[in-house]
């Protein structure tokens, strides 16, 4: 069974509107006289990060991922709760969670700990936040004529994951890929206008053929109107990489985003190119929109576009 | 560092009311005009389930373990978050999951499946849930004077490892290790009566010293006044594993159970004795008083106690 074999199981399980059909990043679900906003990602040893990598900077990404997710729909984070695996280096995992939940105000509910030796390690977050608009954004409201906008620039997280495996770590920034920023003002400034948002985790273009799919549109991204923070010969890369945690958004032309962001597109009608555009042309078949769960190259391997 | 010091570093962290300390099943967090309940629970190959169970069995356990800590609260479900390893037998897991989700009338919410070779995997749940009685029991409330009670045998669990263990699960009797009941109504029933409940997940005797520790009580128990669900030779490791998902409480003694349980104990004022009395004395040192994340024995291996 694949991935996309089980997922496709699951969403016959999700049938409460509240799970918004597996299609977004968060579930939103009212309860009493609030809206809530539940998020929960994981990261695997190997996979999400090197397996030297500072297990500080672990926890910190654990924690950023989620509540950049939370900040993709304009939510105020709640609290977290915590799967973690016993192993090397915990205290590390410690002072990096205490220093993300401190950054951002977010205090630890609960979870669980595993002792369950063998690699990889996996690790599991819940986060929980208010939404502070109704409805929160999703993916799903991209309407033709909207612009298309992104926060800042993507290609970071690769400059940061290739300078951590060219060098260990020393002496070059890799900021960007082991400690992300999760904008969460950002999105709640955001949220009351946009007609879709999400974060960009997995590669700019697989996600905003996301947004297009998930809205029945178009999404006609302009490439050389997109910031990137990476040489430009790595621009075909940049756009393709995951970890940025920018957030994508459409908005009626007639607005002006109230945050720092670029324009870098404009929805159209679906006449039959499918949910992306680049530069005019449907994306080539022979390579990947963005990052689909592959496994980290070894330090010092090539890295993977 | 330990699983201990770990968990002592993150309550430093857990300074939220909400969180209870980390000394309870559950978050108790109040939100608009409803009080949530959260539980995050994980599931590890080789500690909690045996590796070649059947994984619609795993995928029992993992929900009903969480309802379980739910129902401790005398919360009712709202729906689980699933954090997701693929791996061998998906298809399996999908169905248990359906079945259980479905028996429990609990909506899938969302979620993250890793894809991340390599043994044991480990599954993580977070289960959302609304108080129907606030504030919901906690560890912490067993006053002098009040009887101690528990909703069935202990016992069961134990019993059908070892038949699994035995006979590859074939004509003999697992299923109270394989899917266990969380007892969702008689929490809700109990709720608005007890002064401490918790459900025994770890062991009768250690989850009973929870409860003393977390009250600045001792629990006295009669051991044979526990109802066991194994022969009487076994009354001792009975009384120590885990896995049954009974729920103990505490009740001042003027008032009588609305659901069917058996009076065990008594709550007496600490007098230098500690969290627990069994029979009237001080547990040994030399012998566990329950399951602390020990592995697994393999397969017809002689069980631990």
């Amino acid at each position: 069974m694949t991935e996309a074999d089980f997922i496709s199981t699951l969403r016959h399980l999700a049938t409460a509107p509240a799970a918004r059909g597996l299609a977004d990043d968060c579930a939103v679900l009212d309860i009493g006289n609030e809206t809530l906003v539940l998020t929960y990602d994981m990261l695997a040893e190997g996979v999400h990060y090197l397996p030297d990598q500072d297990m500080a900077d672990v926890a910190w990404k654990l924690v950023a991922t989620n509540l950049s997710d939370l900040a993709a729909k304009g939510a105020s984070p709640v609290g977290v709760l915590l799967g973690f695996m016993l192993g090397d280096n915990d205290d590390r995992f410690a002072s990096g969670l205490a220093e993300v939940l401190a950054t951002y105000d977010v205090p630890l509910l609960g979870g669980d700990t595993v002792s369950a030796p063998g690699a990889p390690r996996v690790f599991g977050l819940t986060a929980l936040g208010t939404a502070t608009h109704c409805p929160p954004p999703s993916r799903a409201g991209a309407q033709p004529g909207d612009a298309v906008w992104i926060t800042g620039p993507v290609g970071g997280a690769m400059m940061g994951l290739e300078a951590l495996r060219a060098s260990n770590g020393a002496g070059t920034d890799s900021t960007a890929y082991r400690r992300p920023t999760p904008l969460l003002a950002e999105g709640q400034a955001l949220a009351p206008l946009v007609t879709a948002m999400m974060d960009v985790s997995d590669g700019l273009l697989l996600d905003a053929s996301r947004i297009g799919t998930a809205s029945g549109v178009t999404l006609a991204i302009d490439s050389k109107a997109v910031p990137i923070a990476a040489p430009e010969d790595r621009r075909a890369d940049a756009l393709r990489w995951g970890d940025d945690y920018q957030l994508l958004f459409t908005m009626p032309t007639e607005l002006t985003p109230p945050v720092s962001a670029v324009r870098i597109g404009t929805v159209e009608r679906d006449q039959g190119d499918g949910p992306l555009l680049i530069d005019g042309r449907v994306p080539a078949a022979d390579r990947p929109l963005g990052y689909r769960h592959q496994h980290l190259p070894p330090r010092h391997d090539a890295p993977q576009g």
